[in-house]
Formats: C-alpha cells, structure tokens, sequence
C-alpha cells in the first residue's frame, strides 16, 4: 500500500513516547469470550495516563517540535480526552496549551483541562467558531495547532497501542477500535500492516454518525449532517489522512445502534469491572450483532477511555 | 509465632487452586501514589473469577475434600460474594452446592447464585435460622458446611493474593485489605509472615462494624452488637481462627468512617477506571486519614472486589 507512514517512524514514534504513556495491559475477557465463543482480549486504554489513548498521539506531536518551537505553544480546538492529552503534554514539557471550547461545554471537562494548567479560551460552540479561535492564537502567539487525529504525527502515536497488543500477543487474528475522526483506527490499521500482516484491523461507529461507514463503501469521504449519538467522542467525521489509510488497510467498519451503546457500556461495567466511557462500548455494541465473525477468532478491542463523569452518582 | 497453618500448607493451596482461579493484574496508582507521596499498587481481586477474591478460599476448601465426599454436596449460609464462590466450584466440580439466603435477599445475589446451578435455600433473615437450615440440610444430606472465614482451608486460600503480591513486587513494605470475617486478612498476614517477613500488613474496617478493631486493642473476640455500615461485605463479626491469626500477625487495624466509604468507591471509579465495591473502598477511606503513616512507602492494597448492582444505573 502507498503511505505517508512507514515503518521505522512507527517504531521511532514507540521509543520516543515511551517515556509519557503507560504501558496499559491487555486483559482476558472470560465474559466476552464465552459469549462469542471466541478468545477476547481488551487493551484497557482506560488505564493510560489522563484515562485515554490520547496522550499517545499527543506526545508524538509535542516531541517532534522543537523546544524552540514549543515554547511558542500548542493549541487545540478539541473539549474532549485530546485537550486533557495536549494539557498534560504542555505540563509535563513546561510549555503553554491553549484549549478553544464552546462556552458550554461541561464542568468536568473545563475542570480536567485546567488542572494541567491548560489556558482555556472559550469560543461559540460552533466548528467554525472554534476554527476561527484556534487560527487566531496560532497567528498572534505563534502557536502550533494540534489536530485531534488529522496528522501524521498523531496517527504514528495512536499506532503505539496496537503495537503493545502485537508485541504481547503475536497470535492476535481481529483489532477493534471505535471510529471517529480515524487516528486510533488508521494508526492500528498501519501497525497491524507492518508487523502483523495477518490481523484483519476493523472499525466500529455509531449508526447516528456513520460518516466513515458511508466513505469506506462509497470511496469518497463523508461527513456527518448530524451527529446525534450518545458516543461523544465519536460524534466529529473522518479526518482526510485517516480517511486513506483506512479506505486501504481496514478490512470494515460495523455498526453500533444507538439503543444499544449505554446498555453495553454498563454491561462492561458490570462483567469486566472496569469503567469505560460511551465511545468505548461502540465497539461490543457493533460486534455483538457480528459474533459469526468472532466466533473461534482471538479478538483484542481497543478500549478508547474511560473519562466518565461520575458526579451525579456520586452522592456522600 | 504459633499457628495452625505452616508454610507448606500455603504453597500447596497455591498449586491446589491454581486451575480454578486468575492470577490477578498488581496495578500502579498514579493518582494514589500522588495523593498520599507513596508507592501504591492495587491487587485487582475485582477481575477474580466471580469477581472476588472468594473463590481463592472457597476453591482451596472444595479441592481438600475428597470426590466422594464433594458428592454429598457443599452448604454455605453467605448470601454474597462465598455463595457465588461456592456455586461456581460447585458447577466446576459437578458436586451441588445448597446455598442458605434470607428470603429478601436482592434479586441480584440470587441470580448470581441460580447462573451456576446451585439450590437455593431460603431462610428467614436472621442468623440463627440461617445456621438452622445450613446444619438442617448437612445433617439431611450429609453434606459438608463451607464457611466463609472460620476455617482454616479458607484461609490458606486466602493467602494466596498476598502470596501473589510478593512474588511479583518483593520489596512491598505494606499490604492493605478489607476486614470483615477476617478471612483475607489472617491469610495475608500469614503469607507474609512465611514469605516477606518485612512487610507489615494492617486491616481496614467500617466504624459501623468495629468489632475487629476492638477485639485487636482489647484482646478479646468482639462482636457487633449493630452492624449498620453500607459495606455490606464487613458487617459480620471477625471468626475466631482468623482473630487468633490477626493478633499474632497484622500490625495494626484502620477504622473508616461510614459518610466517606461511598464517596471514596465513587472515587476509585472515577480515577482509576475500575469498578470496586462498597466493601473494597473502606481500605482507601481508613488510608487517606493515615496518610503519615504511607508517605514514602510501597503500599499494595488488595481489592476484595466488584460485584456491584448497576441495575439502578442501567436504564438503556
């Protein structure tokens, strides 16, 4: 396949984030796999450092620049696990973050980014305000811009997770991961190709923004009109890189129906006891209405975070 | 110190039970870590098959009994997280397990009980009608009573999470777990006496069910007249073999009070991403009002488990 990535970046992107995530553990599912009679792993990203596989692609971004060009500043335009990634990052280097939000985006949110000492700048809660915001701190700061999943950078570093899952388990048939903007699936989509050519790599969406469902079959990229799903992190479109790679080295994209995300998002919950966020349940949402596909397979899920809010449950 | 149990009983119930139970992950808390300036590492017993540490237990005492006497069936008066210990190695060895609950039990525990086929018994909900119908039916059937805690194979088996923990992490210098009958506790006490003499071990009980605390300064078994805690794991008074155990071999007893047990599960979710019960976030609540005596230290604290009723959650 023709690429903007290859191999040696994948492994150059490996050691060189090494130092900023964690290596997070591929757990069995007894649960899963005795459902779908097949050998289900889960690659617990809910784990790593901020509670999502961001940090991943983040810190690939923020150590390519030179310090020079890191002490002018890194902004996003992103509310969710990439502006806790970016703001983390910025803390752990000891440069400046500038994370554009709609002015009504959630107090948790506001509250994760600003604990890494993030500089929040609110904006209209529109995609074109939010652009206009961000080009507008890179043009008077001299800051670069951080795309959540559109840039080489971001997608080697997503790739570090399914590199962990290959190196651990060399035997691994089928990679899940959910979609949205395409770095965690185009990232695991290149690392099964180049270091673990027989793992068929799929993607998993919600119906309700089924943009890169829609662009794998027709060939042409979509986006979403609207993006009405409960999988927050997954509501944006596929980024134009992503959108390649994925086109030529995912074998399919399944999908998620809406009714049936929360309910498995508390059924992970309940069985596997760890605590993962809507996005993350995409992927057992859509797999279940596929187990013929499963069935007898060794499967590992990438499990995209777990940032939920908790503060209504949690009452003294 | 004299005991009941020598070393080579504790290795041979590690062998013993070692088909029957998971060897559970040792994770790093960062957040812990940062809150308390400590090392801290959790024994994730949640991801336990059934979802507890009780299988360790429960199996240990299944395997010591010969075929025929499993044949005659196993009886226990728990209605949480043993019952499902018991049912499942009763499933597993094709033996019944007769399993003795107060008939306003919740509909989840008794679920969790029918999955794996065992007979149910109802009783009314009091302790001496549960002993009633539990030597009833031994006495009927000629089957074997499996306590919970007060017996010895139970706290071989027990012992082996701690037994775990020190061989993958030696240099541990405090092992933390919940106290309620007192099972786990005697048997990490006593893993750690024969295999990491260093390390001290401390339990961690509600105020509401402080009978263990009490006994431990007075040196007298004590009961609880009332047990009104939220952890519903530790309301039952401390059995005499393990308080024999734990006045010889744990260091020191925390007390956590009752208004921060929730909030401090609610917490573990939120930060760590795994789902613990009530039971589990009373270490935690009894640590964070010790933190002195943590600072600097490699603390690992074990996770009895994460059988939680998300049922009120779970509206799809």
């Amino acid at each position: 396949m023709s690429s903007i990535i290859g191999k040696i970046e994948l492994e150059r992107a490996y050691s060189r984030i090494a130092p900023y995530i964690s290596h997070t553990p591929l757990l069995f599912s007894t649960f899963l796999s005795e459902r779908w009679q097949a050998e289900v792993y889960l690659k617990c990203e809910q784990f790593q450092n901020i509670g999502a596989f961001k940090i991943r692609g983040a810190s690939n971004f923020f150590l390519q620049l030179s310090e020079e060009e890191r002490k002018k500043g890194i902004v996003t335009h992103s509310s969710g696990n990439h502006a806790q990634a970016v703001a983390y990052m910025a803390y752990k280097l000891e440069c400046i973050a500038y994370i554009v939000m709609p002015h009504n985006s959630n107090k948790l949110k506001i509250e994760n980014t600003k604990k890494w000492g993030a500089e929040l700048v609110f904006c209209e809660p529109n995609l074109e305000d939010r652009l206009r915001q961000s080009e507008r701190i890179a043009d008077e700061k001299g800051a670069h811009i951080c795309s959540p999943f559109d840039h080489k950078w971001i997608i080697e570093g997503q790739a570090t997770a399914a590199m962990e899952i290959i190196r651990e388990n060399k035997d691994i048939e089928l990679i899940i991961t959910p979609l949205g903007g395409g770095g965690l699936l185009s990232g695991t989509a290149m690392a099964a190709h180049y270091f673990s050519p027989n793992t068929d790599v799929i993607g998993a969406e919600p119906v309700q923004a089924a943009d890169g469902y829609r662009g794998f079959k027709s060939g042409v990229r979509e986006l979403n009109p609207i993006a009405n799903t409960v999988a927050d992190g997954l509501r944006t479109a596929v980024g134009k890189q992503p959108f390649d790679i994925i086109q030529q080295a995912v074998k399919d994209i399944w999908l998620a129906e809406e009714k049936d995300i929360i309910p498995w998002m508390y059924r992970i919950w309940q069985e596997s006891k760890i605590l993962i966020e809507a996005s993350s349940a995409v992927p057992f949402a859509a797999m279940d209405g596929q187990s013929h596909e499963l069935k007898g397979k060794k499967v590992a899920v990438i499990i995209s975070g777990g940032n939920v809010d908790l503060t209504a449950f949690a009452k003294p």
